[in-house]
């Protein structure tokens, strides 16, 4: 696995430039009318190493949403305050249909099949909120994003939560009926605040890429860094982006890029080269599966050429 | 990744000893008779080395047939002959079902949703049979699994093969449905045939590991050895092998184990360590998703102790 | 078909004194705590022919609410109010699932299967919510049942409608999802407030059978009495109460008893025997689809005893 | 109801010479290369009365196979050979999917929904194939066809057979799927060779109408004629013509029609008016859900102007 430097920086701009010249750029997410304002020429790409060093390319520090890809900083939040418990609520296999599904959740009794659709992402939250009042897990969750990234200017775009605040109809669908099989304990739209707040973190592709550190190095924040989860859950919730990452795109994705990644209707995708780098890339634009269609070709291309795939 | 191969093998002697304490085993396999007969007591691992050394312990010597694990055989050789375009009549995502079922072939419009479920196999087959007779079909799978474990003693196991026609209804339903959407070329009978064979192959997990090798060691026999499928190629079956290995508990596999790997019936599994090894575990009881229960065990206890996982 | 008073009157108090004697009773529905306390050794049934005159035999001047029987009146009054431009908004075949699946709306894309399912009656009502304020909508629908049953004291059970408002997860999960489908046009509380009112509409059933009158009479009310809705249309909400009454056991109460009718889970029957009579069954004990068991039973022997099949 | 022969007489000749001026005919079914060769501005409809008086209209002379109508024939064979243990192996519920459907006999372990689907007719078929040699068992159905009918010349078209059998690869998949659930008793090619040879059998309206008619009046041929089946089971056919006769549009044809009936996919429809009537009519285009357009056309307005509806 290449980790030369200038490689890294002269293929991340590469992918950026062919990018730049798709004309298929994928649709801009339209339910949630904040992120429909979204430009689907935009694209960036950030690579962080174990040294902290972060390589950016396009538009790498613009600001976005992260959407579904909060769903991997809460579920490690969750799994580090209830453990192996969590897996009595949720899942963890693919689920084999759309993130909001709703189909599978009256086969299976109310146990959502990942903590990666929204179902299980919201169950996830639930959990958090058994040990927080709701402003207060809200604050935990920006400040883990901060301890993560090692940067306190992150903060949660409040006109994007209103937005989906008012827009979540498919949602507290499943809040409610989660709660029809017992398994929500607070009121849906209490811990739907939190999670439509938690989608709503702001994020650059350089901030993300270092918040995503510590599932490439082992739960740490690389070399120096402090031990934010034990390693071996590090390696498990890696384990899950890559067979859960991209919904009903997740084996699509391991095929044709090979590396654990999540994915977030925003255009946002955090993927893991494990024990080499951390890597964010943001296109607006989405595929058929609701993923960044641009993120997804840039990923293909940076890890091909890095020869980064963990297969 | 460690490589010692004095801790290899204490490791693995290890992990056999612990299994042979285990008081349960999960259940044979009862649908085929043959595979009724096997004992959930025996247990055996084999892992190859770049080298081709291979090292092996419990009743690694042992032949069973391989069952499904064929399928990553039979991938690689379709994907040899008609290179993507299998992706017209097969998809890669998990299935978030049974490895027999026959929902999503209804939705989904008769193309199996990935190579390693029963339906998407039975296609994997059929486009084999483009190019050769039956009988030289057959040939060709078995040369090729001799090829890739250079052993010319590896055969079919005719008794199972035949085991397996006479109560293959359910097969022949998959099969015969492919048909009505014009997704099977050759008579239903024809193809099972072939594809009751290929499953019937028999190996020791000695044979088997030898076997993968070229999965992981970047598509050829390891150290000095021949060039079988393409790098990328290699790459890509063992990203299915993560997301679809092992059915519908290919989440759970993935999580616990993180390893790519591929399952059959007989309690045989083929997982691969990209560049370091390739190991065959084999216990015949299963767990409630059909893949060997002990088999995961031992793998789980050896990839950990080896800090193997891939994430 | 079988008009005589006396033959009648004797064959209703044979099947209830038959009835009486039956120690498999079937479960008083349990997920709304008021209905919970209902005592299933209760039965009653009443009989009210063209001339108005109503036979009763057993329990039946007890109050019960009616619940989904009242999907009938509710369905009558909608097609009053739009006509056939309902079934844009719902359709009107059997769902081959239960009461309260979300399952099919997700493949119908927010279009209930029928206007009996929890999902097509909350559709209904929003209906009719269009056309008046919610305290409005309620007041026309008490007024329309008083109406049809020429009686002023029925009212609505506030205790149990409340009861409903605080477990009715599941409605409210079917609410959101159809909004999210822009098939409701009111707040899901909003239209979910006036659906659990009709459902806690109380009857004995003396009253329901004298109310469902005009669905017997070509849509008037019998003899003498004022059209209600066109002949046409009340023809075809008996059909619809035939295919669709009973929910998934609806091809089994055709196929035993053969009369249209609508079962509701406080255990009440309305049931139509087209220009002859119209009869109400109550007895608390469900079936498995949640239907009254001994209710059914009861309907089963006075229908063939009297000849009133409509096959 | 209306039983003026002169009104009849007049009603069924205007329905077909309205028909005659519609443009829209449908689909004629393609799946089966020779019901591919039908011509869509065919229309035929019989009318027999209990008398056994037979008025025809249009094409009521001409031969079609009955396809799926001859499921009503061989229910009533099977229910008289053993009785309602029949129902341990088929339900006799709606199905809410295709004619052709494999979804619901997974979820349902083998048990088709009711004897109108192509899975439960295979079962009801299988069955009568347990007291009888296959040829022998075609033998009993057109026997019991031809008895019903009065009329000896009905046959099978061996044409239409041959087509079916070579074309049918669906019901093969269900046939071998019902056997994988133990649910099929002889060799699937057995078992739907009889099944594809019933479907040939070859009648035309007025052979049809006759047929029917012990569904019409209680089992029997009608005034003075033999007694087919209890009265009761006459009932109980024609109570699941009503709830299952038309597939997935069981529910729309008994809200239009109101009348239990049971259609195929050649274009032909047997419907029942009880105590009054038994109807044949035939047009060959369908509609989507697989039922004679123009005849379910004819049919609502004959059983509308007559006052037939039986709700």
């Amino acid at each position: 696995m290449n980790v030369d430097r200038e490689q890294i920086s002269k293929t991340i701009n590469n992918a950026i430039e062919n990018a730049s010249t798709r004309a298929v750029r994928g649709e801009v997410a339209s339910y949630i009318p904040e992120l429909a304002k979204a430009n689907p020429q935009k694209a960036g790409i950030a690579v962080t190493l174990s040294s902290g060093d972060t390589f950016g390319a396009g538009d790498f520090e613009d600001q976005s949403t992260i959407q579904s890809v909060s769903k991997v900083f809460t579920l490690a939040m969750a799994l580090g305050t209830v453990g192996d418990g969590l897996w009595s609520r949720v899942g963890r296999e693919p689920s084999g249909s759309a993130f909001d599904s709703i189909l599978q959740l009256e086969h299976e009794r109310g146990i959502p099949r990942n903590p990666f659709v929204n179902a299980g992402a919201i169950v996830v939250t639930d959990e958090i909120l058994a040990n927080y009042q709701p402003k207060e897990a809200l604050g935990e969750i920006v400040r883990f994003a901060r301890s993560l990234a090692q940067d306190d200017t992150i903060h949660i775009d409040k006109a994007v939560a209103r937005s989906e605040t008012q827009t979540g109809h498919r949602n507290r669908a499943l809040a409610n009926y989660l709660l029809s099989f017992n398994n929500l304990r607070n009121e849906p739209d209490l811990t739907l605040g939190v999670y439509y707040h938690q989608c709503a973190l702001s994020m650059s592709c350089a901030q993300l890429s270092r918040a995503g550190r510590f599932l490439a190095f082992g739960g740490g924040l690389g070399t120096g860094g402090a031990q934010i989860v034990a390693k071996k859950r590090a390696k498990r919730i890696a384990a899950i982006m890559l067979t859960c990452g991209h919904y009903d795109g997740s084996g699509d994705f391991a095929y044709r890029v090979g590396v654990p990644a999540k994915s977030g209707v925003s255009g946002m995708i955090l993927a893991i080269v494990p024990n080499v780098a951390s890597i964010a890339v943001w296109s607006p634009g989405l595929d058929k599966q609701g993923n960044s269609l641009i993120g997804t070709q840039i990923l293909e291309e940076v890890v091909e050429a890095l020869d980064w795939s963990i297969f």
